[in-house]
């Protein structure tokens, strides 16, 4: 029996289900992936291969018992390598947690494996989940599968590389400023980060309490809506998850977009943006539009101060949760890291109390500004090119500064704000390298926001194209 | 019909009911009280003669009419001049908001008015709320009714006074490093901070999110009882306001405290006690043995962290809420105030993180090392006797600042650690002034603490003594 590693999830899911083909098939099709690109990709910190073949056997077993299959039955995914899971070494791209045992399993995993995805390994990240093009000194970098010099973007670099090179059918990244949007954009594949709290964080590497975010990487937004509904919900080992019932996102995925009004904030998602992501962007726009959605430009002037909080909340939490680290060891971190978590300590209380304070009422603003009337707001992902890894090098050369930060400007400030945001692949450059849609929605309307990326995908194809 | 000042509030409560005086008659008799009193202790900033006066003929006229009766039918109030009532000027004890007429009423009032409560006018308090001691520059200093030149305790110093002088028979304090306790300790009457979050805070000035609580001052344990039922719950305009279910407080006072387990911590809250505060607290644990209760001393180490970051926490966020008053108006501050909440803008952010992150993992600690097998922990409220006005008077001399401060070394660990935690009168010190019993619990265990409180009530008269 073959496997065929162009579906998606759902469908394999589905193959799978209805005996078309099998869990073991797919494994054996994703290894061979791996072992095909993963030497010049570098996706994988760890590789399970044994393990994972015996889990999909396991579970072709089950279903030949003709037991009732989780949603995920026999898919293989790998996730980005700080999600722990007991007994494991959970690296989060580090030198630091080189040799770290994990003392427990991330909630999310839990709901995963219960869904019966098959967990192949791990995967490559930015160190401590820190930069948004895919460097990292301690495991190698990853390179981008559609042009290796080219930067993944970050820092869930290996799940955007695992999920367009087809070496598995989605994956974990974390969101804290862009980090799964970005390697979605760059790496030419979908990226659901939620409304902040939407998903459980317990066993889960932190960064900034405030802003980090656990979401997939997946092919598809149908992918990604089933994959949300079985890892989203409360989680009593996570006080800070969200109380709100998790809705049947799939069932939201009707591809009639009529009616629907989509916001395009004018004055700050396009400074200093490429033409060819600019036409892309309006491509795409024309596509929505001949699906009966509105466009309307208009301005969101609280964006300015967003963009200011989310760097103040970001770099103090940080700080504090690498504080003895920094005191012990910050020879063992990359000079840009270490240099940037040190400013965090220089930052006075009151700014930090005061970018916490302001949260509300921007959020307030932006919404009133940019989504009354409006049910999406939709910018470009990433406001350049695909930069090429030499020319984000900051450890390098520090003049580099501006291209490495100007990755996750259009990014961040929806991690500040706590909306569920998805980018989805929305053409290539004329370096054959992707560009990416950003969407976001309402507090809790991932419903909404993977519905328009949905309709998106069912008009144009993109997300179909694969890499190599 | 006459009214005696000398009964508690729900003594009060039960003989308008019954039919025995009226709330025209307590109201009146308050007023008596007032004019009698005020004058020297300066505990009102706003009597409403008129409006409570009109209000009480109306409670007495709806219980002529067979109507059914709120819990607090009648009962004369005032309260900290921090507590919004919409269209009525609110001070918060400063020159900056002299003229603030509130735009909103606080839930608290709201719920005291529904219950049937009179509200006389607003009461005296520390400007801002931030001193212990009762000072008070723009209003006049309150005065401790039991020998005026000795301070009333602070930050709800109107509301200790009131009550203690008869003036009223209950006012809402607020608590963020004591301000309930202390001049209920000071003042000699019940003050109750509950658990952190256990009031809702919608309509309260705010001083530090983290560490405010809204309470009452009563007469006895059993008036904080139903004060805190009818005040205490979920509020959906106060997001941090707890889910908990609220118990029939009352229904706990058994008066029985056999087995009950009370733990004594030695190595802190003793640090410079007076001995008369110490011969007092033995003689209240023996009151409480007497009854069945058990005392056990231990240690708690977590203290010393604790104190370390209620500080670092209280500043901080005090100094971000006052951020643009100090740039625009620092002149308009007490000399000490000013002085203080400028030292909140040198403290880096981390320090705050760190200070909010240790919260959690103290609490642990503490309820492990004080609480494990133990009901209740007890303290002196005051490690001194009560200090004179002159010699915690830091803006007249700089030197006083450790008598100053040394007022709320043992109330501030409990709103850190967010625990129930009473003050009740145990005895007189050789200058006739009032000796307090600090009684924590766990978190929610308000009608524990309460238990043990009235339980000491029913075997000492403490809180039976009138000053004057």
């Amino acid at each position: 029996m073959s496997a065929r590693t162009d579906m998606s999830m759902t469908e394999l899911a589905g193959a799978i289900a209805r005996g078309e083909t099998t869990s073991l098939a797919a494994t054996e099709a994703c290894l061979s992936r791996i072992d095909a690109g993963n030497p010049t990709l570098n996706a994988f910190i760890r590789l399970d291969r044994a393990e994972a073949l015996e889990a999909a056997a396991t579970a072709d077993a089950k279903r030949a018992s003709g037991a009732t299959l989780g949603p995920l039955h026999g898919v293989p995914m790998a996730h980005k390598d700080m999600y722990y899971r007991e007994g494991r070494v959970s690296t989060c791209g580090s030198r630091i947690r080189r040799d770290f045992v994990a003392p427990k399993t991330a909630t999310v995993l839990e709901k995963l494996d219960a869904a019966g995805a098959i967990d192949l390994g791990t995967l490559n990240m930015a160190e401590f989940a820190q930069n948004p093009t895919g460097h990292n000194r301690e495991f190698g970098d990853a390179h981008n599968p559609w042009n290796p010099p080219f930067c993944t973007g970050g820092s869930s670099s290996g799940s955007g590389v695992a999920v367009a090179a087809r070496m598995v059918y989605a994956a974990l990244g974390s969101d804290t400023g862009g980090s799964i949007r970005l390697p979605a954009s760059l790496c030419g594949v979908t990226g659901l980060k939620g409304t902040q709290t939407r998903v459980s964080r317990s066993g889960v590497m932190p960064l900034s309490f405030s802003m980090d975010n656990v979401g997939p990487l997946t092919r598809t937004a149908r992918d990604a809506a089933r994959f949300m509904a079985v890892t989203a919900g409360r989680d009593p080992k996570d006080p800070t998850s969200a109380r709100e019932a998790v809705p049947d996102y799939e069932a939201a995925l009707t591809g009639d977009v009529r009616g629907l009004r989509i916001a395009v904030p004018q004055e700050w998602f396009f400074d200093g943006a490429d033409e060819v992501v600019v036409a892309a962007f309006e491509t795409a726009l024309d596509a929505l539009k001949a699906r009966g959605a509105s466009i309307t430009r208009l301005s969101a002037p609280s964006l300015n101060a967003v963009a200011t909080c989310v760097a103040v909340v970001s770099r103090v939490e940080g700080a504090t949760i690498h504080a003895t680290w920094m005191r012990e060891r910050s020879a063992d971190y990359a000079t840009h890291l270490s240099a940037r978590i040190y400013g965090g300590y220089a930052l006075p209380a009151t700014y930090y109390v005061e970018a916490l304070a302001h949260r509300g009422p921007l959020l307030r603003q932006f919404c009133t500004e940019a989504m009354t009337g409006f049910d999406i707001v939709a910018t470009p992902t990433l406001r350049t090119r695909v930069p090429t890894l030499a020319e984000t090098d900051i450890d390098a050369d520090p003049a580099n500064w501006h291209r490495f930060m100007a990755v996750s400007a259009n990014t961040r400030p929806f991690n500040y704000l706590g909306l569920p945001t998805v980018s989805v692949p929305c053409g290539f450059d004329e370096r054959r390298l992707p560009i990416g849609l950003q969407l976001a929605g309402r507090p809790f309307a991932e419903g909404r926001v993977l519905q328009v990326a949905d309709a998106f995908q069912q008009e144009t194809a993109w997300h179909t194209r694969v890499p190599g």
